[in-house]
């Protein structure tokens, strides 16, 4: 199979350096075929801005939707951006790879997310009407296609705990695992993590690496995390609330799983 | 009083830019100081790296954390770093504006935060032990400011609500709210949100810069949100997680409000 690891860190000698290594070369091991986009080493352009397409602004105003729009439909995108897009077609699996830094990913990440994925492609695309709010959430341009996330952080496993001051850990990814990947389609798979990232010694990253092959050699069998399809029939459109009569009088990010 | 506004958006002549020049407007002829950081106009840097420090890494190996420590001790930073952070320590109030792309900040913005957020400046600040797990989480270099959020979104109101698909707008913005203001000091105030931002139009201008200016001219009264402190009894430490005998049985970001 094909997989693609979109690597966002600095250094290559560091603990995201090294995993991403073991996991190219465990993945290669297991007979796949492995692109890296090493965002870092690409110099890849952060800020989604009018040059993004090669013809500039449209308008006399830049607008970041319908330029995108525009420039994916007539095939006039910046050539890094239309690069990424044929990776994403390419690969069968997708691993985001990134350091939490203020309980989200990297800005060089975020800035490959916003670029990366043009209206047509990611978003806008399919139908819009009462009955059916795009092919999103479940369905669209990425369906059929998996995705997980390699994360590491500083803080204490407890720390990102269902009562931890951080956060669930679940939930502060919701927005990352639900938005960017289940929204155009992937198929999400529980995050590899990894916490207290700078104490991580040889024998830590020897169970590191051990539990990482493990998620890697099941990469295709995982059962994705179980939230609901937009246009399945658990939700009221065009409100795009979740219908009365499922997991009633609950809120929150968890409703939103099956 | 001093306000600075960080603003992220590409397009001056956008919902967002005109909000902005608004704003300034209104806090100024309320008699309040304005500096506004124009990410885009001042082609910020949005991708932390060696670079930061006028000194490149201080060993073989890059380290986000440990070469920010040592710039920000030694009077090493990159200009652009230094220059915001005296801005924060300028402002009583600090407003950060942005359109919310992809459940969050542009990344022109999280690099803002990620290069500015230093190292013994917004983390790694005081005491770490038994009992007192660092100043953050209501403590720290920013307390006794203000902050507030002041987003844009594409969507409509109900797909951010309580059972909305894209998850309850309050809880999409706790990684910022509570993880990058909250953390180094800032009182939160409730963020300022326009909703279906593309079709807002000039009966729908007038009638946001109107609650916008309500909100401005009440910046220093209006109650924060109360976010529990980490050091104030409510958490146990090191593990930092709520006290069993405080919302007992309950989980996920809403424990976290006194």
């Amino acid at each position: 199979m094909n997989v693609l690891i979109v690597y966002a860190h600095p250094e290559p000698r560091s603990l995201n350096g090294s995993l991403k290594d073991f996991a190219v070369r465990r993945l290669e091991a297991a007979g796949h075929t492995v692109q890296v986009s090493d965002l870092y080493a690409m110099r890849w352009k952060a800020t989604l801005d009018a040059a993004d397409s090669l013809d500039g602004a449209a308008g006399p105003r830049f607008d970041p939707s319908l330029d995108s729009k525009r420039a994916f439909e007539n095939g006039r995108q910046s050539e890094d951006i239309a690069r990424e897009q044929d990776k994403l077609r390419w690969a069968d699996a997708v691993i985001l790879q990134f350091p939490l830094w203020w309980f989200s990913m990297p800005a060089i990440l975020k800035g490959w997310v916003e670029r990366v994925y043009a209206y047509g492609f990611a978003y806008g695309v399919g139908e819009h009407s009462d009955t059916h709010w795009g092919n999103r959430y479940g369905e669209g341009t990425l369906a059929g296609k998996r995705a997980m996330l390699m994360v590491t952080t500083g803080a204490w496993d407890s720390h990102f705990g269902p009562r931890g001051i951080n956060g669930p850990l679940d939930d502060v990814l919701f927005p990352i695992q639900h938005g960017v990947l289940f929204y155009p389609g992937f198929d999400v798979l529980p995050p590899f993590v990894i916490h207290r990232s700078s104490r991580v010694d040889a024998a830590g990253f020897d169970a590191a690496s051990a539990a990482l092959g493990e998620r890697l050699d099941t990469l295709f069998e995982t059962q994705p995390i179980p939230f609901r399809r937009q246009n399945g029939g658990d939700y009221e459109i065009p409100a795009l609330t979740l219908r009365e009569e499922i997991a009633p009088g609950r809120s929150g990010f968890g409703v939103h799983l099956a």
